[in-house]
């Protein structure tokens, strides 16, 4: 028997159990730092990985110390009698290894990996081999496998509601927050739409970013289907809603060590949405030569697979192809962006013009999922919500529901980027702006970002500002300024 | 400034930096815990990956811990003053992307991805994803380009030493030890040869397992030299001599994660001959159905493959391909396998033929490399140097010069494994055999193994020992006695 201690340690996802090299039962010259072992004496044993304390001050010989992951899944107090068994690789492993070899995998394959991960059985160099392996080949089948594996048990269910909507863009494309003016239009409307939304690590900023400048995210399930059954609408942070477990892991993985695929992409997507309880799906997958998706052949093949995916889920699927040549919006950054929002939802007349229509399309796409609507009339009725006030009411409850919070101040250090010559603007280079975005500070600060002055098509004289950058720091205003003295602009003027 | 401190725990690789959560210098809440940083105050900065910590106990807001091994590349006192800086993943990492993708990769990129490992910049889900990538494709000229670069700069120099030879088998054949008498023959012949081992994972206990229980195997660089210029020999354990750092942090991963492929294990193997100084070298590969290689043609493929890195390395290379479908010699495990090889050099009755003449032909072989010997003479010689008690002087030499140590004695718990019928014996399963070494506790206990009485082509009668079982301990027996009551024995008698 070994005392439980809590190490006040966060790792990354792997459960640490920490040992002292005397361990009064455990003999740590067998054990080899990845040495797995199943921890006994709470609900159900916890796995873990090994590490060995050379140090009384950390963990005594008589104790098993456990990260705040592993401690957490104990469910057991400090001191608590626990005892350790060494354990097997996760059974599944086989299977991994058998997609490394290049084998097509069986569904039951896909449903044994993802619960031993969700059990926290696999280390995070086997969810980054499994994820390389899927990475060089994988069948439309597999996909579908891995899907519904990932959705997991744990499904919101939204009583009787026929519809839930949900929009997806499967591209980060500089200032694209269609999202929060799409969400209030079709909660005026009538139709449930739970956004449940997760960071992204492309853009300078996601979509969370610019929510979090607007009103708190934090909203665990149940006051989630509280608040869309009454609202309608609800923008919230997937950290904190218990679902996909499993997909939660694999996407942080995948993430952070830039390992993800259109293919894993859409079994993660999807999953994600059979497990919030949407009916009704519509996606939007931005074409440009600076986009993931650089031709509409590619955007073809995608829909074919995501609609071949999507049917055999139960997911009615509306897929939409559109420009991802050009940034959307004036503001690249989460407040410049909030900022746009609320002009386009106020109706103002410097509201993005490319904004709205982009938000207006795709709600009232959505809105025709509704049989009750005329075919043809969703841009209007959307329209008509905009220029109401509704869709502003509507988006100041869900603000008020989850509540509100004060916008963040633009950043105080700014610098204006002009035009080199006369001529019409002919190129904007969506890459050189969400990466300008991103050394501004856009990724981590709410003030930081670019505010575009000038769209493809204007014409501007020599001198005229094309955009202003704003950051928050010094050290992020010279990375940004030092890009853009280099010489470029991002712009391509004629 | 942060105060350095050293946080005792030996992780797994990775150099791992814990910040308070509410460090006094950096923002914990734009962090998340795969952060890169770079640390700097000691000669070279350090990288490391940072995880938070959320009590004083451990570190407090105005200290940076490290775990030992980034402590140690630190090279600074407690308390001495640092500072960090975030950093971006490793450039290299762009190379692993795109042998993800399934492109050829160029000297250069393997260069510098061993480079960046070497200098800890790669985390293990990197190093892991490259490892998978590789398994999926490579060509032989990429195996040739990562043997260079694992080989890397820190080569022992062996002077003026003509030939320095050495022995590998491709596998882990059950019992298979022979390079502890290849090497004394060769040592007492005269020409050097410096074993220098690493663990292995796949058999019940490797060859570091087998010499252990017979010498300290724990010999720096400067003394295993000098050992093997005056004693002509040394067997010492690869972690203490400071060659191909990189492809040590591999291969552990590797091992691990069960990673590994003949091709990525040629450019290990060759490269960490060459930064050995070896100059000649005899590559045993075994064939057999339940081996590694199980087909003559995949031998053949092999051979190939080595022959055309190894050419190109110039290194003097000589395949053998022998017989993999038996187990060698009679004890599988450390302890009964040193006293198989204490038998063939003191040229007991007993010892194992097998063992003997496998041995003999090798050391034969090698012997040849001296183009002094007559040939065809190699396998006299080396039959000679045995007999004359010569071989025995030259491993007590060695075992002296390391610190030879008193043989563990074999465990206390034994069970005799009986032949159910009369016959003849026509083949014995190794990986069964291999798999009860395993749970009776070979891989943990020295004194643990099977000692086989009875070998392929022998008769017997019902009841007659076929093995015994060794173990250390009672949950060891358990395992191995629960597997052997199943009815099976691994032995087909017919």
């Amino acid at each position: 028997m070994l005392a439980l201690k809590h190490v006040p340690i966060r790792s990354f996802n792997e459960n640490i159990a920490y040992i002292h090299k005397d361990c009064s039962i455990y003999k740590v010259s067998n054990i080899n730092s990845l040495t797995r072992i199943e921890i006994h004496g709470g609900e159900a044993p916890v796995f873990a990985f090994l590490q060995i304390v050379d140090n009384n001050k950390f963990v005594r010989p008589d104790e098993l110390g456990l990260n705040t992951e592993a401690f957490k899944q104990m469910g057991l107090p400090e001191g608590a009698e626990v005892t350790l068994t060494l354990t097997p690789p996760a059974p599944s492993l086989a299977a991994v290894r058998r997609k490394i070899a290049g084998n097509v995998l069986s569904s039951d394959d896909y449903a044994s990996i993802v619960d031993d991960i969700s059990k926290h059985r696999y280390s995070n160099m086997d969810i980054a081999s499994f994820l390389v392996a899927m990475n060089s080949f994988i069948t439309p089948n597999e996909i579908l496998d891995l899907a519904e594996a990932l959705r997991g048990d744990k499904i919101i269910d939204w009583g009787t509601e026929e519809i839930v909507a949900d929009y997806y863009c499967m591209d980060d494309i500089p200032g694209n927050k269609v999202d929060l003016i799409i969400a209030p239009i079709v909660a005026a409307y009538g139709l449930p739409m739970p956004k449940i939304i997760s960071s992204s690590s492309t853009s300078g900023s996601g979509l969370i970013d610019t929510m979090r400048t607007l009103a708190n995210i934090d909203v665990d399930t149940r006051n989630l289907k509280k608040q869309v059954l009454e609202k309608r609408g609800a923008i919230v942070n997937a950290e904190k809603v218990e679902i996909c477990e499993a997909e939660r892991i694999i996407a942080k993985i995948e993430k952070q060590n830039g390992l993800s695929t259109m293919e894993c992409g859409i079994a993660s997507l999807l999953a994600n949405k059979l497990a919030s309880g949407i009916t009704h799906l519509l996606i939007d997958i931005p074409v440009g030569i600076r986009a993931k998706i650089k031709t509409s052949a590619e955007a073809t093949h995608l829909r074919k697979l995501i609609e071949y995916v999507g049917d055999r889920l139960g997911l009615y699927i509306d897929v939409t192809i559109t420009d991802g040549s050009e940034p959307i919006g004036a503001g690249v950054g989460p407040a410049l962006e909030a900022r746009d929002i609320i002009k386009v939802l106020k109706n103002k007349e410097d509201a993005p013009d490319d904004l709205r229509e982009k938000a207006l399309f795709m709600a009232g796409r959505i809105l025709e999922f509704d049989s009750k609507l005329r075919g043809g009339q969703g841009y209007l009725v959307a329209k008509e919500l905009l220029r109401s006030g509704k869709a502003f009411d509507a988006f100041d409850m869900i603000l008020k529901a989850q509540g509100k919070i004060e916008s963040p101040k633009l950043g105080h250090l700014t610098r204006d980027v002009v035009a080199e010559k006369d001529g019409t603007i002919v190129r904007i280079n969506t890459a050189f702006i969400a990466k300008a975005a991103l050394l501004a500070g856009a990724g981590q600060y709410a003030g930081a970002g670019i505010d575009l002055y000038r769209k493809t098509g204007d014409s501007v004289s020599a001198g005229d500002i094309l955009y202003r950058i704003y950051s928050c720091n010094q050290n992020d205003f010279a990375f940004v300024t030092s890009m853009i003295e280099s010489g470029k602009t991002g712009f391509d003027i004629e």
